[in-house]
């Protein structure tokens, strides 16, 4: 099966925007088992959509096109593949309805310029927006003249923003396509691991893993701020077995660094595993912003377990809020082993929870010294136990510093709550 | 001119990876004056590669390759651009003494696989690489037959690590393209707004921008959480002019909810006009869990006028930091104006701060009820004049919700301190 993405938008191609849906979709699309074999970019230019859209549907068995689906002057994707397939665009009620339901809930008058979106090629299935007012689309187009064989193909539009994309590809997208395209055998599995560089994660199992890759496993490494992915893929017969048993190697050498699998994020287990255990946690951060509570609260219900954080970003708040001493910030500085102890003694107490971490360290661009360079932090862990400091040096840009940091701090509550 | 870009790469089509180049490239090419027509991005598969590659070379001024000149057996830009073309590789003693140079640097043994990159196209320019081994080459195709005009064509490839193209880019890349295309003149301005929908936003403008549309402004509208951007472009003789009336008009129009320019972010408009009004703030966050306070600090400098804040994920913590009455909780509940104003005022007390700001709001998927849904939040402003609440209702999904509910209070500080 063949399938390829059109994404549509001026600000891609200006560089202004990073294309995410790529990515995305790819994944999404490769868990299913269908491995995308083009993307194309070009911008919201009638003549350069039509193109790519054409020369998409002379190859693929499904077409996927994001963007270009608004209420805007320059969302043309709508009314040029309407016209490319010949369809007419017919106002269809069940869209002006949920446009209707979708101001009257934002309590919003609905813009005039919303009518467009109301308006569907003729015979398309339509995917009603959760997320916003323009719907997707999808029609199949039998027999398909743009093709050699003329055999058919699926073409589905999706709307560009994010948020609304992807819920509607989980919801109405995938069903179709496990109707449409009886799955191929692909099988992907991805570790992911913190607290290892990359080219040592890649040493340690490599050579483990080399039998399997001769019988057709495929190993790739990918590393993120303050984590490595290692993903293994395989297709055919006996794919599952071969990604299994690679799976296993990974986790009898790597096994007490991988925090989680394909989607997991290191804060999801973490609040997985204080619900777990009927744990609260508290934050004092210093350097990370706000970042590690940021990333905790990302996560639905973690009300029940994070009971909140202080952002001691000045000395006065690390007194005021956390107990810690003038002595200690005036001897050791604010970014010390004594400072990070102080603080997260004083907010596991005064928050009452069972574990606090604190952070303090210097992000940078300025505040280094020859002995305490920009990326020193120190990490801190209060439990009933006492408390624990390590110091790590992360020598990157403000907001990596700001990521790994959180991270590493997220890594030593998960292996301590894995214990 | 047309500008096509083609990235390799399995990791990006199984979506790994998220590809960078495309952003980076064609962010840089349009600073040129060049806007990349079309990127596509295949499999490291030779079929792919080589239709990719002949497809882009029929239509283009300009072809940019991104990957597959490195050493491993997945590498097949080099010789598959080589076949297309019609030309031997031939060894290179500049590549070869420096690839040599450049593990005698690092005190490795040049590995064997090294010696397929000393091969390059007969008569290629070659761009030796400061960051790794693999050099970047350009051809000049001359005519081109893949053109129906048979014009010539230039074919740059560079390779696929980000910290070994960017600079071969800005060093090799840029300086042939100043010599062989003339600059074209493009101008690009995007005025950054906050506090109006997307659809408004155009309503309100379009009518005052359709005489300089006529005269070449194009205008596009990109909508992120709880900000719209209006892009303005417009190329040729004249396109400084129609450019800045556009922005003329957008800022008569829009001026108050115009919070930046181009890449400005509001958080680092926020730190500079605090910093402009030698004004601090604090913050007291329960929905957000941080994320404002996260944007801040992300601004270097943020903590000459950032001087932290408190999560309070409970109503504990929002009695104990905040000093939020018992029977305020009880009576109006946790998300309440009521409550709202308490914990800007307590933060605004207890950091001793000029500005503090509350959000506290339902973030969902849970919590909601049929007078305070999903989506509600309540923002409140604590100033020397008193505190101001404002209500918004955000029915996003949770991640969203938090995004433009701190982009809400961001956008309201911004306005009082521009006032």
């Amino acid at each position: 099966m063949n399938v390829e993405l059109v994404n549509t938008g001026s600000e891609l191609m200006l560089g202004r925007v990073l294309n995410t849906h790529q990515q995305w979709l790819c994944r999404r699309l490769a868990d299913l088992g269908h491995v995308v074999t083009r993307q194309v970019a070009i911008a919201d230019a009638a003549r350069d959509i039509r193109e790519a859209v054409r020369e998409a549907l002379s190859r693929a068995d499904l077409v996927i096109t994001t963007g270009g689906l608004g209420p805007t002057s320059d969302d043309l994707t709508r009314e040029l593949i309407a016209k490319l397939l010949g369809k007419k665009l017919v106002e269809n009620k069940n869209v002006l309805a949920h446009i209707e339901k979708f101001f009257a809930k934002h309590n919003r008058p609905r813009p005039a310029k919303t009518s467009v979106e109301t308006f569907v090629p003729e015979g398309a299935l339509v995917f009603l927006n959760q997320n916003g007012t323009a719907p997707g689309l999808a029609m199949k187009i039998e027999p398909n003249h743009f093709r050699a064989d003329k055999k058919s193909s699926w073409l589905v539009m999706l709307p560009g923003p994010p948020r609304e994309l992807r819920p509607m590809f989980d919801d109405s997208v995938v069903p179709l396509l496990k109707r449409e395209f009886a799955d191929e055998i692909f099988v992907c599995r991805t570790l992911r691991t913190s607290g290892i560089g990359e080219s040592s994660v890649q040493e340690k199992v490599e050579n483990d893993l080399q039998p399997l890759v001769k019988m057709g496993l495929e190993v790739g490494y990918c590393a993120r701020p303050g984590a490595v992915d290692v993903r293994l893929t395989a297709s055919g017969a006996g794919a599952e077995k071969i990604v299994r048993d690679g799976e296993a190697v990974v986790q009898k050498i790597l096994g007490a660094n991988i925090f989680g699998f394909d989607d997991d994020e290191i804060e999801q287990v973490v609040v997985q595993l204080l619900m777990e255990c009927k744990k609260t946690l508290a934050l004092a951060e210093s350097c990370t912003g706000g970042n590690v509570a940021h990333r905790l609260t990302n996560v639905p219900g973690a009300s029940e377990v994070f009971l909140g954080g202080v952002v001691s970003y000045s000395n006065a708040a690390k007194e005021k809020f956390l107990g810690v001493c003038a002595e200690s910030l005036a001897a050791h500085g604010a970014v010390s082993e004594a400072v990070a102890r102080e603080m997260a003694a004083g907010a596991r107490e005064k928050f009452g929870s069972d574990f606090a971490m604190a952070i303090t360290g210097i992000a940078g661009p300025g505040g280094g010294s020859p002995d305490k360079p920009v990326g020193t932090v120190f990490i801190a862990l209060a439990s009933s136990t006492g408390v624990a400091v390590k110091k790590f040096l992360n020598a990157w840009d403000r907001a990596t510093f700001k990521e790994v940091a959180a991270t590493q701090a997220l890594e030593w509550l998960r292996q301590t709550l894995s214990a």
